[in-house]
């Protein structure tokens, strides 16, 4: 990443990602240190409810981000829903079992800021000054873009293509300073640090401004698990191997009951060689159920069916709490609009204040 | 432009081309009796003074399409400016001068609204869910996307790329249902459209809303003149061959001294065969010096000079008046700050209104 303000790189090379190791276990100190100085941006599109791949991969550090400090913006990123797909669907009622979603899991709205892209005309205006700081190959190269655009049997829209530059906005219009990332994010975040040092080097350092506009935001390299799906391929709702933070108890213990194992009855860690139980394991361990070796030792030689009744005690266990809030929350529709509505209030305010400083940099303040 | 909804032609039939004139002369016939059916949005590039090519080729009929009573809105178009180029360069002094330009040759601020991109995030907002309506080959076949890609030396920024859709926001966002044009400038009105269909087919009518949200603008084709720079090539400032609106008359008489003319002394009409010398006669004949086969006669073998005396005259009796206004408005800073304060506040209430349409229909209301 040192040479983000010249060149976007294809791909990571192993020295950077070196570094970049080394410099999110320093800002995990100055975490501790000084939570003030840090105000993290991340989100999700809402185009379904969030599983247990979204809590142990990425809602339960927030979570923990949040309490020790961290200012924390989340984007229900309403505008992505379209990025590959032709109309909005059922995006109301998503949006709200999203931000039910996360208040269940913990993120406390008196502090944290959940907004949605529609509704901060300043966070999208950003696109405008943005766009002239790439050129087409660089939006070509991300590799989201790709990904998507071979995932799908569509032309690339105007949207995918600049879905970069758009994600830049999300971070820079509040002037996050800290993305928690998983390591396949890290172009993203460079294509970000790419655009506000363009800024910087093209606009603001021409101006009166005596201080950066954005800051370069960092990339905090996740700690947090993957899990597998009950299937032992990538957790996804459309696949149906997913535990999602919406369903019952019930629901949940019949979808481990179906969860793929092996013809070995003595359960052991061994995420290699019998990577299903080994996930069952771990999805135990992170529920509470101590440590995924212990877990093995203590079912020994009952079996899958024993496997599935820990996995399932320790899950429900601890989905029980969050399913209350989150069924209570979303009969309180009324809260969670209060709760949206001061979101995005505080998301324009921010917003205009960016954008405030873009134009005086710029010199468009007439 | 009868399969406008369908797909985006690479170029105009002679048998659209004819319907288009058909369809603009019958417009016409429509402003005659009813002109407040209709809002007219165009607008400039700040990037200098505005010189006869603009007066004739367009601004004098934007005035006269204000004076017959129809809406006008008039976008100055800042963050175009950096479509080609690094930087903003002295935008705000030439902001200023746009405005005087249109304020001096007649636009009446009462009526008119007045505004820049940069001031209205709603505008700007727009670009997201029609980035979303078009694919990125459509983009490439815009041909003022590949004109002015090859006409610089530069890699396509994602501005100049995504520069059509911000057109179609422009028009949009105020609901505009009527552009003046130019032939060449038909393919942007045709990308227009085409985003304002698939926005109602994708999705208004998916949605409560009974109405479309954004009319189909249709082309006015341009009944205005083409007027050549005085060395017989197109008029631009660059090519030093602009009389611009903000010279004075010795300025502008010492240019006309210097224009290409041919050797024959006799003065005659004939734009093949003489078309520095035509062109003369037709600067002279719009400023209001007659026909231009009458001025030639009148002048007969008096040669070169005489003529661009009489094209003086002419250009400078027309302009003394615009002049005058020009500097006084340019001395009356706050008054065009409140011109420009009051059209902003317009274009933000009317876009404001258009984006609480634009997420009713997209179900993004919550």
């Amino acid at each position: 990443m040192h040479d983000a303000e010249e060149t976007l790189s294809d791909s990571l090379t192993d020295a950077s990602l070196r570094r970049c190791k080394e410099r999110s276990a320093e800002i995990e100190a100055e975490i501790s240190d000084n939570p003030a100085r840090f105000r993290v941006l991340t989100g999700d599109r809402p185009t379904g409810n969030l599983h247990l791949g979204h809590y142990f991969g990425t809602l339960k550090n927030r979570v923990d981000l949040q309490a020790r400090g961290v200012d924390t913006w989340l984007v229900i990123a309403d505008y992505q829903v379209i990025t590959d797909r032709d109309g909005t669907g059922p995006v109301k009622e998503r949006v709200y079992s999203l931000l039910a979603d996360y208040l269940a899991c913990g993120i406390d709205p008196t502090t944290a800021t959940i907004f949605t892209h529609s509704a901060v005309p300043s966070l999208n205006q950003l696109m405008l000054p943005f766009l002239s700081l790439v050129t087409e190959s660089e939006l070509h190269r991300n590799p989201t873009v790709k990904a998507e655009l071979e995932a799908s049997d569509r032309a690339m829209s105007g949207l995918l293509l600049t879905y970069p530059v758009h994600q830049a906005a999300d971070i820079l219009f509040c002037r996050a300073n800290l993305v928690p990332v998983g390591q396949d994010q890290l172009p993203h975040l460079e294509q970000t640090r790419l655009i506000a040092d363009r800024f910087d080097k093209r606009y603001r350092r021409k101006s009166a401004l005596t201080r950066r506009v954005f800051p370069r935001p960092e990339a905090l390299l996740s700690q947090a698990s993957h899990v597998l799906g009950l299937d032992g391929t990538k957790m996804s709702k459309s696949r149906g191997n997913a535990i999602e933070l919406a369903m019952s108890a019930d629901e949940t213990a019949k979808l481990i009951r179906k969860a793929k194992t092996d013809s070995d009855r003595v359960i052991t860690f061994d995420p290699v060689a019998r990577p299903e139980v080994s996930n069952l394991l771990t999805l135990a361990s992170l529920a509470g159920a101590g440590d995924p070796r212990e877990i093995a030792a203590s079912i020994g030689d009952q079996g899958a069916g024993a496997l599935k009744r820990v996995v399932t005690d320790a899950l429900n266990a601890m989905l029980e709490p969050i399913r209350v809030k989150r069924a209570a929350l979303l009969d309180d529709r009324t809260y969670l609009r209060e709760v949206l509505t001061a979101g995005n209030e505080r998301a324009n305010a921010e917003g205009e204040e960016t954008l405030a400083l873009v134009r005086e940099a710029m010199s468009m303040v007439y």
